[in-house]
């Protein structure tokens, strides 16, 4: 089958023939019909997460799929219905985290991440998978089903964030996402949608209009935020302190100037991932802060199961023409390069290596 | 009556003759039978919090106290009932944090504090207050119910840890309490109940042995940990990473050095409050270390009802051994200045104005 792979000791993507995936007792195979591009696989492609599958010198790529059962090989699923696969598994046998539902909460060595580390992506015309890792979603999700996976990040973020505001009445009103990739505005959907607490959403870029990013956080109803001129702590003088702050971007100086967007009580969710960088902070006065306000500040990483269903409800709350705005291409496999291309005009590009 | 008090200006305790209170409709009259001093008491002293009470140029000291119902004046409270006081008070009429049972999550302008800031404390024969701010103890607390509020502080804490740990199966083995004052003794204390989850807690200090700080950390089954030999974010290698941080040193590096302290997927309690201070971190690396292995952190002041009452049953847990090792000096209020010493020798003192 052809696939879109990186090998090793290269830095890009690359179309290629591969063996075809059989599947073993317990698991099916998948036809996959897209996979999303984002961040995270520009980072595989460079080498930063390294670990590639055991034996392989090549990883195929890709962790945000929908796909279709093309043989449910003795499972309980139906030829022909649409999933969505998750991206942690065991790396060998199981373990405790796996057994509770919750991968998303396993340490190092405790998980591989298909497409990420350690285990192939969904990139190919087929895959395998236990049933127990697959997300039945409705037939209309055949075009935007893969973005499931971004958004049970987010997910998990918002279950994380409510949680550690449950010893008390929190109320939320008002959120500021920091970052407006493709993460950043898919969480700003997600707090714009009809079910949301979230009255006054707020978003934080760096760029000149006209831009389709800015479009998209107007359309949706938020306040575009530039952060040339409103930096991060800024938010409580320029707007308002907000109650959420999800951070985006991994520029690590944001997770420090959250403190200050922050209204009393308030939570950040850290969701950047970012290298070593060394700044001088007022160490003092921030801790003191987070303490007489109550402030808390927690790091969410991958999602499980749970938060997957979760994406697939929220998932289907966004407008239509969300889509069409943030999905700004669909490659064909020998498109590859072209798919993993970045730049300003550049939302969300997927691969479509077959339809329903 | 007499009472100890600071006058604006000062800096020291005083004795005082000050105006009976005299209960309003609604308000009981208190008898004061023991106060317990900290370090709040000794800043509200230094100036550190100001806020005179309204039209007086002194306050009256003293936020942990327990006491005795001299006249119920129309309240549901009997007469020789034994009391323990909550801190915050509305500053004029009550607000939604009030109503809501958490005046601990109010933010400034929403509270007074007694004894801290613009509120008569405790350190006086009588006080007045309504009833709903007043936690009703068994008479065998009438010589350590003071430190149900100290307590008190501790138990938000941990419900605020556990709720922020909520959205996943989080079962926590290890704590590391840092500080060996009188509120982190107390928080592993707490630890060491019965009833406690942690099997294996840690206490921080800088002190050398012979120290009764150390003998009660070691008498309580901990381990003393000290910061001139291991720094907290050498306690993984050191010891182990724990699954709790529980911060009582107000020393802001150590908020910073708690992310490296804890296991993935732990969280760290910060309640010290730092004076500014400007020091370098890499930013970069504290950050990815919260995001890639879901750590927390969080804030957390003062405490509601609900806490006082699970301190309530804690202290019910606390080995006899404890309250002897633990306060070392009970002073009358003529010995205000000897009470509000402090030393190596010194860990907890007490202003008794009256026995049951």
């Amino acid at each position: 089958m052809i696939a879109i792979i990186v090998r090793r000791g290269n830095s890009h993507p690359e179309l290629a023939e591969v063996p075809d995936p059989i599947p073993e007792a317990g698991e099916a195979l998948l036809r996959t019909l897209r996979v999303g591009i984002d961040g995270t696989d520009h980072e595989v492609i460079q080498g930063n997460h390294g670990g590639y599958p055991e034996g392989d010198d090549y990883q195929i790529l890709g962790h945000e799929a929908v796909a279709i059962v093309e043989d449910p090989n003795g499972t309980d699923l139906e030829e022909g219905e649409l999933v969505v696969p998750t991206v942690r598994r065991p790396p060998d046998g199981t373990n405790d985290y796996f057994k509770q539902g919750e991968p998303d909460m396993a340490s190092d060595g405790h998980y591989v991440e298909r497409g990420i580390v350690g285990a192939h992506g969904y990139m190919s015309e087929f895959f395998t998978s236990s049933p127990e890792f697959l997300v039945s979603v409705p037939d209309s999700f055949a075009e935007y089903g893969f973005l499931v996976e971004p958004i049970s990040n987010s997910e998990k973020a918002f279950e994380h964030a409510f949680a550690s505001r449950s010893a008390f009445e929190w109320d939320p009103e008002s959120a500021l996402v920091l970052g407006n990739g493709p993460l950043g505005l898919l969480t700003l959907a997600m707090l714009e949608t009809p079910s949301s607490p979230f009255e006054r959403n707020y978003c934080l870029g760096r760029r000149d209009r006209p831009d389709p990013t800015i479009e998209i956080i107007e359309r949706l109803g938020s306040t575009y935020v530039d952060s040339r001129e409103t930096s991060v702590n800024m938010m409580p003088d320029a707007h308002e302190a907000v109650d959420l702050v999800y951070e985006a971007t991994g520029y690590a100086k944001h997770a420090f100037e959250t403190v200050d967007a922050l209204m009393p009580n308030g939570v950040g969710a850290l969701l950047g991932i970012p290298s070593n960088w060394e700044f001088e902070v007022d160490g003092g006065r921030l801790h003191r802060e987070i303490v007489l306000k109550n402030k808390a500040l927690f790091g969410s990483v991958n999602s499980n199961v749970r938060q997957f269903e979760a994406a697939k409800t929220r998932l289907a709350e966004f407008p239509n023409w969300f889509f069409d705005e943030f999905v700004t291409g669909v490659y064909a496999p020998r498109e590859a390069e072209a798919a993993f291309k970045t730049g300003d005009d550049i939302i969300k590009t997927v691969v479509e290596f077959d339809t329903q």
